[in-house]
């Protein structure tokens, strides 16, 4: 039985190795869709990226359909012919991106892939190469080449391919609850982030999640001159450089009352298997452009970016900010202000701290409002299951190597979603690397993850399939 | 003779009076012109605000012309009809205004003027209104006045109107300079900022200047994922709003090294001056909707306005500013920055304390660049000569009471500039309100401000024909 698989799965990746022109042209088709989800503009193009997706999966023997949200579509699709007693796998991934502004920063339009050269091979440039459109086709060409070898799927297999990650999945949670029977598999599988490195593949244990706010402060009735009232009159962006600068203290802690309060130590054993894994800070900031470490001094950089919670300022506007000089003091300014949560803090008693925070602080004569739009929690997964030992082999397979357990700074809303709705955990394995520059321009995918991360996907098919 | 003369001014009054609607008619199709000069697209409208000028000044039998300077350009009239004997007086003011933003929040377009009812009667209700074109306005219309009931002025009079007072008025000193002959003249005659109230009028003796700066700030190479690096990399609006949020001290003094050296207390006198004038800060500011004063704590509101140096922030803009969410770490912001400098502050060292405050504040890993957007110093004017003793008297007849000697917390570029280049010293004497919302929307004059001014402006026709 293990040669026969074993010859059985050499002829999928073959399969793969053969078709990776084609699976190429493929995935350039869908990046050529610039299906945004922030900016209502783009909605067409998020339908557009669904019916592509469907037609894909009815291509591979699904039956695929597209299904209106109050936002954007979700696609759906089943494989039932590996038959009644072969477990079923939710595959889980996003067809939306994140704009691609500032656009002039791009060597290349982000919505037209290239394939340049890069330090370790081919990358394919392009806003969503990476986050997430690259990591859905490796699992469809998994698919395509096993059944193309193999005949049918070795698993029932449902995909759920949403169009709202970038957005915090507004639509998810109802729309998991509304097809709860439909949807429910023994487990799911998701690649959306980062492995260790090109060489090393890792698993996500835990993932922080996002409390996203805006804020509005107001002082004076209208604009002022600053000539004639500088002096008197309150300053909008006085007051609000003033607030937001007391955001953190000089050992870089959060200073929002109680923010701490409920977030845990790491675990001894986590704690030195991390440390065990001799994270370069240095080089890593040293590919930003930067050499100094920011978040809370004292902290390990794993601690500081999978296991502690921060807050930063993703935007400000207030004031002229035209040609040349306007001597106003400004009335009104404005922030986008997230923190980062981690698995034990509430993302509402989050939102409480904020507004004490505010309360606290407030300028004279500032007049503030707080606005929520978005929050997810942090999360942790179970790393020690019969569908993660599957995972662990897959990986370990492919790449020689045993598969880190780590975590990820980012939200996946799917994951708590899967695990509130529909009990089910999460298989979280991806093939982005730190420097892919998604949300960034000139966001790429390494071809050698591409690959590699169809192989993996195939092999994990095979260790499924065994896995009953 | 002075009861002649009085006759005679008692004339031309009436004579402003019975053409007071085709004044305004006038003033309004100035106003209709969008002079702005902070925005390089309305430099047709700056040419076309000048021409119109000059054609008012040839209707008056002045010699008019357009002169173009590297930036908008100036009208230059003369009138010698009094006689190579009279003195010569040079009237100043600009005809560029302020840009229109925020437009939604006018009540009526910027530039369409109209005439609406207000607490002391009707106001004047458009960009410009009362900074500066009304208070151009009120001076040409004492001319056609004078000459249409004495038949010729009664001084030789030079004109000079710029259009870039918003900008800095990079242009006039070059300008000054080059026609230094043509336009030296006994004393410079300004309109342009605020009396005392409505029934008060006042000189004003010193003007504070301006350092306008714009900084950048940059951290990061480019834009990254908050979530993915958040706590390891450097967030450039978390830094800046760190940095700026140090601007002031719990006193708001600002904290710029060594800024206060060479601000010079307030003579004794002055300051009894400005306390019996009893001002109501706290009615000010209730205008604005505000009610906590701004600026040094201990100050008296006055001496914040007229005699202390300030710093307020213009502009603040970076990272994602568009509709819902982006999970960012911004690798750049920008601020545009002044202070407001008294007479005794050298602008070129204001700038070294702005550098030295950023220099040894500077967060790890931001680089920022400081562009200096322009500099006028401090001034203060002698209030006791021959033509301030003139102003006195037309104010004083005009009002029945005596004009009051105070400061204006904005830069007038001319008035230094007339000064140091052409040795002349200048009567500051306007007629806006604290109310008008110079530089904000809803701009207005008040008519009877409109109305008095021009008959001062007569009064002191007068006064100067004797003060030969």
């Amino acid at each position: 039985m293990p040669d026969k698989s074993q010859s059985n799965i050499d002829k999928v990746l073959s399969n793969l190795a053969e078709n990776e022109g084609a699976a190429l042209e493929r995935l350039f088709n869908f990046l050529r869709i610039p299906s945004v989800s922030t900016v209502s503009e783009f909605a067409p193009d998020c339908q557009k990226a669904a019916e592509w997706l469907a037609a894909q999966f009815e291509g591979l023997g699904f039956t695929a359909s597209v299904r209106q949200t109050p936002g954007r579509p979700i696609l759906v699709a089943h494989s039932d012919e590996a038959g009644p007693d072969a477990p079923r796998v939710l595959y889980y991934g996003h067809y939306d991106v994140q704009p691609a502004d500032p656009e002039e920063l791009w060597t290349s339009p982000a919505f037209e892939p290239v394939l340049v050269d890069g330090p370790v091979g081919k990358q394919i440039v392009a806003r969503g190469a990476a986050d997430d459109k690259g990591q859905v086709m490796i699992w469809i060409e998994a698919f395509r080449s096993w059944r193309a070898v193999m005949g049918k799927l070795p698993v029932r297999v449902t995909v759920l391919v949403e169009g709202e990650e970038e957005t915090g999945s507004p639509s998810l949670k109802p729309f998991l609850k509304e097809y709860a029977d439909e949807l429910k598999a023994d487990v799911a599988v998701i690649s959306d982030g980062n492995m260790w490195d090109v060489e090393s593949p890792s698993i996500t244990t835990r993932l922080r999640g996002t409390v996203y706010t805006q804020i509005k402060l107001r002082t004076a009735r209208c604009d002022l001159h600053s000539g004639l009232f500088g002096g008197v009159a309150r300053n909008a962006l006085n007051a609000l450089t003033q607030l937001l600068g007391g955001l953190h203290d000089e050992q870089s802690r959060v200073q929002l009352p109680g923010f701490y309060d409920d977030v845990p130590e790491l675990p001894d054993e986590l704690a030195r298997q991390w440390a065990a894994l001799a994270f370069d800070e240095a080089a890593l900031l040293s590919s930003f452009g930067l050499a100094t470490p920011a978040g809370e001094v004292g902290r390990p950089a794993l601690e500081r970016l999978w296991s502690r919670p921060t807050a930063d300022i993703h935007g400000i506007w207030g004031g002229y900010i035209g040609e040349g000089r306007k001597t106003v003091i400004p009335a009104e300014a404005q922030a986008k202000i997230s923190f980062r949560v981690v698995a034990g803090q509430d993302p509402q008693r989050v939102v409480q701290c904020f507004r004490r925070f505010l309360d606290e602080r407030r300028p004279a004569d500032a007049q503030i409002s707080l606005e929520v739009l978005g929050m997810e929690p942090g999360i942790e997964i179970p790393s020690d299951t019969r569908w993660m030992r599957a995972v662990r082999r897959a990986l370990g397979d492919e790449y020689g190597k045993e598969a880190i357990l780590g975590g990820c700074g980012g939200a996946l809303p799917m994951v708590g979603a899967l695990k509130g709705i529909l009990g089910m955990d999460a298989l979280l394995f991806s093939f982005g690397l730190d420097d892919d520059q998604v949300h960034s321009p000139n966001e790429k995918f390494e071809l050698r993850c591409f690959r590699q991360g169809a192989r993996a996907h195939a092999r994990l098919l095979a260790e499924l399939g065994r896995a009953v």
